[in-house]
C-alpha cells in the first residue's frame, strides 16, 4: 500500500476507499475476473492489502466468494460488466439462503457514454442514456444497490451498501464505472451506522409472552435455523437453551449452527425426511420455539413437518410470531439475544434423545469390499476431525452427509436453493476463509462436471482442500422422480483431472478399504488438494436418499 | 412418437404442441440439462423427433443454442427453473448479438403454490402468491415472455412467443409450470402469422430519396452487418449490389454475410482498425449504404469509423434514415429486399479493391520453427475449404481470425457482447447444426478454461468439432490495456483432457510444421473432437490485435 504522506491523508480516492470498508470489516480475499471495464479496480488491489483471487469464470468467483462469506460474515465478488452476468446464479443462491456477498460490478466511464453508449458488454438498446439492464437485475436478488457514479455521495453509497448487506445477511450490488475508480474525495470518517432498533415496548411485552408461555408447557423444543448462524446468535441460544435444559433440532440449512456434539442437540429435524426418533421427540413436544427457520419444502420435508404443539414461538429476520399473533417492531436478533436473560424459575428436565448416543457403527474396512453409499458416509465420519469442515453439494452427497455428526460451524450446504456446481469453488472459498481449517468438499458427478475446473485457482494459489466425488453414474437424486436418458452422463476420468491441471492428487477408489486409505492420507498431506473419486452403483443410494425416495412416493411424484 | 388414434387427433397437449411447433420452425435439436421442474418436459422430448441434448451446465447450453440458432434461423434451450439462471449469460449475448434463441424454463406447478410458495429453486420473498423474478430477469434480456399456466391461451401464447423470437431475431422466454406440461388442449390450427407491414406509401418513398441519391453519387458503397445474415437477406443485397456493381464491405460481426470471396467484396470495415486499402476505399466514398450494421465500439473501431460520405442511408431492424431524416414505417425486410428492385440505368464502374486480390502468402510451413500468431492464421487459411466454419471465441483469435478470407455464412463470433467461454460450446451447437459441415472452433486459453469441458457433450453424441486453442498464456487482449498478476492464467495441460473424457484427439504444437501436420490431420479425419493447442509466446499478438494496441494507444487507454 503506498505510503501516504500528511498533507495526502485528508483524501483518499473511491475505489481505495471501498477496499478500505472491506478490509475494515474483516476482508481480506475478493473473487473475481478481470475485464476491461474493472481492470483499474484490479489492479488498485494489487496495491493493497487484501488480495484478489482470479477465478476462471465468474459464476465460480460467486460460489468461492459465497463459500467465504458463510464462514466470514462478508464475502466479495468483482466482476466486469455484462459478460458478467453468469454470476447471477451464485447471487440467487446467496439471496435466498442469506449470505453475505458483496458484488461490484465495473461498467463503462461516464465519460465513454458520452461519446456513444453502444459498448461492448452492454445491452443497451436505442436511445439509452446509461445501460441500467444489469442494475435491474441485480435489483431483483440484492437488497440494496450502489451506483458509483457521483464523488460527492460514493463514500456514504459504499457504506450504505455493505451495512444493508451486513444487516440483511444478503447480497448487494455496487456498480463502480471505471472512470471513477481513481476518483478523489475527502477521507470520510464513517459513523457507527444506525441500524433499526426494536420498540422496547414491543420486546418487553413478547418476552412476557413467550415467559408466560414456557412456565406453562412441559416439553419445550427449540428448532434452530441458518439464520442464528448468519446472525451469530449461536452462542445466544445456547445459552437460553443451557439454562432452562430446552432440547435443540436443527434445519438442514442450519446444520452445525449449534454442535452437533451438544448434549442438547437431539438432531435435524426435516418432517418425514427426520430420523424417526428426532420426529417423534419434535412432533410430542407442547411448545415449539423456531429461531430463524425458513419454512421452505427441503427444511420441512416436503411440508410433511407437523407444528402442532401446544404453543408456537416463531422468530425470523422478518418477524416474531407467537402464535397467531406477529410482532414487527421486535428485531430478530433483539429476540433472540434476550432469551437467555429471561428470569423463569423453571429447568425442563425431560428425556430427550441427544445425536451424540447415535450408534455410529465403528468404521472398520473390509477388504476388497466393493464400497456402498451408506459406507462411504460412516467411513467419513471415522475421519472426522474438530479440523474439518464440510461443504456439501446438493445431490446424493447431500442426504448422505447431513446424517454425519459434525462440530459447530462446520458444515455448509447449498440445500435450498441447490444450484448444482456450488460444490467445488464453495470448498476452494471456504478453504481461502479458514485456511488452517481442512475443508472437505462433498460433490456428485453431475455437480462436478459444473465446476470441478476451477481447482485450476487451488492450484494458482497452493488452496489444499479434499473433495470427494460421489460417482454414482448420473443425476441420481432425479432418478427416483423420473427416469430417463437424461439423467446419464458421460463417465469421466475425474483422477485424470490433476494431469491437466498439472497439479494436485486424483485417487479413484471402489473397495472400502481403498476409500479408507484415500481419507487417511488426503486427510494427513497438506499443501495439495486432492480429488478422491468413489465409484458406487447407479441407483446405490444413501440412507438420507432412502427416505426421501420413500416420502417421494407418498407424495407423489410431481413434489 | 405415439401414433395418435383418429378420435385423439383431435387435441393435443400443451407441452406436445410446443414440441410441435419448434419442429415445424425446424428445430431438431433442443439443448438443455434436466431438473425436476422440467423433467416431464425433457421426458416429452423423448418420445418426440426433436432430440434432447444433454449439456453439462445451463450456460455452456445456451451458447450450443445460440451457435445452433445463428446457423438455422432458430435455437433451443431448455433448463429448471432458478438455478439454471446462469442462462442469462448466454441469452444476454443472443439478445445485444440478435440470435433467434427459444429459451424454456421449468417452473413450479400452479397447484404446489397453493400448498405454499417457498419450494426449492425458488427466489420467492415472503408472502409472494407466484414468484415472478425469473420472468422479471429474463424481461430484460429477452423480446417476448410467455408463461404457459393456463391452458385456454397456451397454444396462442407458444405462438406468438415463437414468431417474435422469429420477427426480431431475439431471444424469447417461455415459463413452463410442470403441472401443465401434460394438459390437454384441442389441437389448435395456428394461422400464418400477420407481422407488421410497412407503409407503401412511405416505402415508395423511401425508395424515390434512394434512387435519387444512388443518380447523384459516383462511388457508393454497401456496408453490410450482421442483421442482413439473420434476416436472411444476403442475396437481395448481393442483387442489388450485382446490378449497379456496388462494392460490398462488411461490420466485424456480420462477418461472412457475404461471401469473401465474391469480386465486389472489398473487405472487414472498423474504421482504423481496418486493412488500411480498406479503410482509405470506404473513406473516400460519396455515398455509405448501411444494412444491418450495429455502430458499436467494436464495429466501429472505437468509433474510429468516419461516417463523411455526402449521403447515408442506414436501415436497420429498427429504423430506416436517408441523411438527416427518419422513415419509422418502412421494415427493415421491405427495404433492404426492394433495392434490387430500383430501376436506374446507370451502373457503378470505378476501381475498389477486393478481399480475393488480398497477398496470402502460401503457407510452407518451417520444419521446427517455432510457430507465431501471425503464422498461425496463415497457416489455417491454406487448410480452409468450402465445407468448413470457423466459429470464434473473444480474444485475440478474433483479431487473428478476423483476416481469414471466408465463405458466406462460414464464420460466427461473439464480437459485440464478446462473453468469453462461447466458443467451444458454440462450435459443438453448430456442429449439430450442420452435421456434414466440420466446424472448428477458435479459442484463447482464458476462454477454453471457461467452458471447454462441454466437450464432453460431443462424446456423449459423437460430435467431432476441431478446437484451436490459442495458448498465449494468459488474458493476452488485457495486456495492451493494462498489465497486471490478474492477465496470468494456470498452464493446463490442455492436450490431456481427451484423456479425462476418455475420447477425442489432443494435440500440443509449437512449431510450423506440427502445427500443420495436426490441421491436416484433423481436417481430414471425422469421427473424434479434436483439441490442437497451440502455444504461443505471451506478447505475441496477431497483426489484428496489434492495430488495436496502436489504436487504443491513440485513443486512451480506458477506451
Ligand atoms: C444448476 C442446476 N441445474 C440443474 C439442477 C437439477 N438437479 C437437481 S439434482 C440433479 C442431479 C444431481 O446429480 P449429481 O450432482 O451427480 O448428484 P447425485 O444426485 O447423482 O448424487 C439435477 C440435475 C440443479 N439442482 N442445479
Ligand atoms: C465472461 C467474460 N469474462 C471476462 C471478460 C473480459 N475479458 C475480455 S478479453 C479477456 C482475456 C481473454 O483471454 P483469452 O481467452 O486467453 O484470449 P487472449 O486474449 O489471450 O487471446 C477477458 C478476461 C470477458 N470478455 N468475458
Amino acid at each position: 500500500m503506498a505510503v501516504q504522506t500528511k498533507t495526502k491523508a485528508k483524501t483518499t480516492t473511491i475505489g481505495k476507499y471501498l477496499l478500505d470498508r472491506l478490509h475494515a470489516h474483516g476482508v481480506e480475499h475478493i473473487f473475481g475476473l478481470p475485464g476491461d471495464y474493472i481492470l483499474r479496480f484490479d489492479k488498485l488491489i494489487e496495491d493493497h492489502p487484501i488480495k484478489l483471487i482470479n477465478a476462471t469464470r465468474e459464476n465460480t468467483a460467486g460460489y468461492m466468494a459465497d463459500g467465504y462469506a458463510r464462514l466470514r460474515g462478508l464475502g466479495v465478488a468483482c466482476v466486469t460488466y455484462g459478460v458478467g452476468i453468469n454470476i447471477t446464479n451464485a447471487v440467487s443462491q446467496a439471496f435466498v439462503e442469506s449470505s453475505p456477498l458483496v458484488v461490484i460490478s465495473g461498467a463503462a466511464g461516464i465519460e465513454e457514454y458520452q461519446i456513444s453508449p453502444k459498448l461492448h458488454h452492454l445491452y443497451n438498446g436505442e436511445g439509452l442514456e446509461r445501460d441500467n439492464t444489469q442494475l435491474e437485475i441485480f435489483q431483483k436478488i440484492t437488497v440494496a444497490q450502489a451506483v458509483l457514479d457521483n464523488p460527492a455521495t460514493a463514500a456514504q453509497e459504499i457504506d450504505r451498501a455493505i451495512e444493508a448487506c451486513l444487516e440483511h445477511k444478503k447480497p448487494v450490488y455496487i456498480e463502480f464505472p471505471r472512470d471513477q475508480v481513481d476518483a478523489t474525495i475527502p477521507l470520510p470518517h464513517p459513523e457507527p451506522f444506525q441500524r433499526e432498533a426494536s420498540d422496547p415496548e414491543a420486546l418487553r411485552e413478547v418476552l412476557r409472552e413467550v415467559q408466560k408461555i414456557l412456565k406453562n408447557c412441559n416439553r419445550p423444543v427449540i428448532w434452530v435455523g441458518h439464520e442464528i448462524q448468519r446472525y451469530g446468535l449461536a452462542d445466544a441460544v445456547l445459552r437460553f437453551a443451557e439454562k432452562y435444559h430446552i432440547p435443540i433440532v436443527s434445519s438442514l440449512l442450519g446444520k452445525s449452527t449449534i454442535s452437533e456434539y451438544h448434549p442438547l442437540y437431539v438432531g435435524l429435524y426435516q418432517g418425514e425426511l427426520s430420523r424417526e426418533e428426532v420426529r417423534d421427540f419434535v412432533e410430542n413436544c407442547d411448545c415449539a420455539i423456531l429461531l430463524g427457520v425458513n419454512l421452505n419444502d427441503v427444511n420441512t420435508g416436503i411440508f410433511s413437518a407437523v407444528l402442532e404443539q401446544e404453543n408456537k414461538i416463531i422468530s425470523t429476520s422478518s418477524s416474531t410470531e407467537i402464535n397467531h399473533h406477529l410482532y414487527k417492531e421486535v428485531l430478530f436478533s433483539d429476540f433472540v439475544g434476550s432469551l437467555c436473560g429471561l428470569e423463569l424459575n423453571i429447568c425442563f428436565r425431560f428425556d430427550h434423545p441427544a445425536c451424540i448416543d447415535r450408534s455410529f457403527p465403528d468404521f472398520a474396512a473390509k477388504k476388497g469390499k466393493k464400497i456402498t453409499a451408506s459406507r462411504v458416509y460412516e467411513c467419513i465420519q471415522k475421519h472426522l476431525k474438530p479440523e474439518h469442515i464440510i461443504v456439501s453439494d446438493f445431490g446424493d452427497c447431500l442426504f448422505g452427509s447431513a446424517d454425519l455428526l459434525v462440530e459447530q460451524n462446520s458444515y455448509l450446504s447449498n440445500s435450498y436453493f441447490a444450484a448444482l456446481g456450488f460444490g467445488v469453488p464453495a470448498t476452494i472459498g471456504a478453504q481461502f476463509a479458514l485456511p488452517k481449517k481442512r475443508v472437505i468438499g462433498l460433490v456428485g458427478d453431475g455437480a462436478f462436471q459444473m465446476t470441478c475446473m476451477e481447482l485450476s485457482t487451488a492450484v494458482r494459489y497452493n488452496i489444499d482442500p479434499v473433495i470427494i466425488l460421489i460417482n454414482n453414474h448420473g443425476y441420481a437424486t432425479e432418478r427416483p422422480i423420473l427416469e430417463g436418458e437424461f439423467n446419464e452422463l458421460v463417465d469421466w476420468k475425474y483422477s485424470e483431472i490433476p494431469k491437466v491441471l498439472q497439479k494436485g492428487v486424483g485417487i479413484h477408489v471402489e473397495t472400502e478399504d481403498e476409500f479408507d486409505k484415500a481419507l487417511a492420507k488426503a486427510f494427513s498431506t497438506r499443501g495439495e488438494y486432492f480429488i478422491i473419486e468413489v465409484e458406487l452403483d447407479k441407483t446405490d443410494y444413501s440412507p438420507g436418499l432412502k427416505r426421501f425416495c420413500k416420502l417421494i412416493n407418498i407424495k407423489g411424484k410431481s413434489s
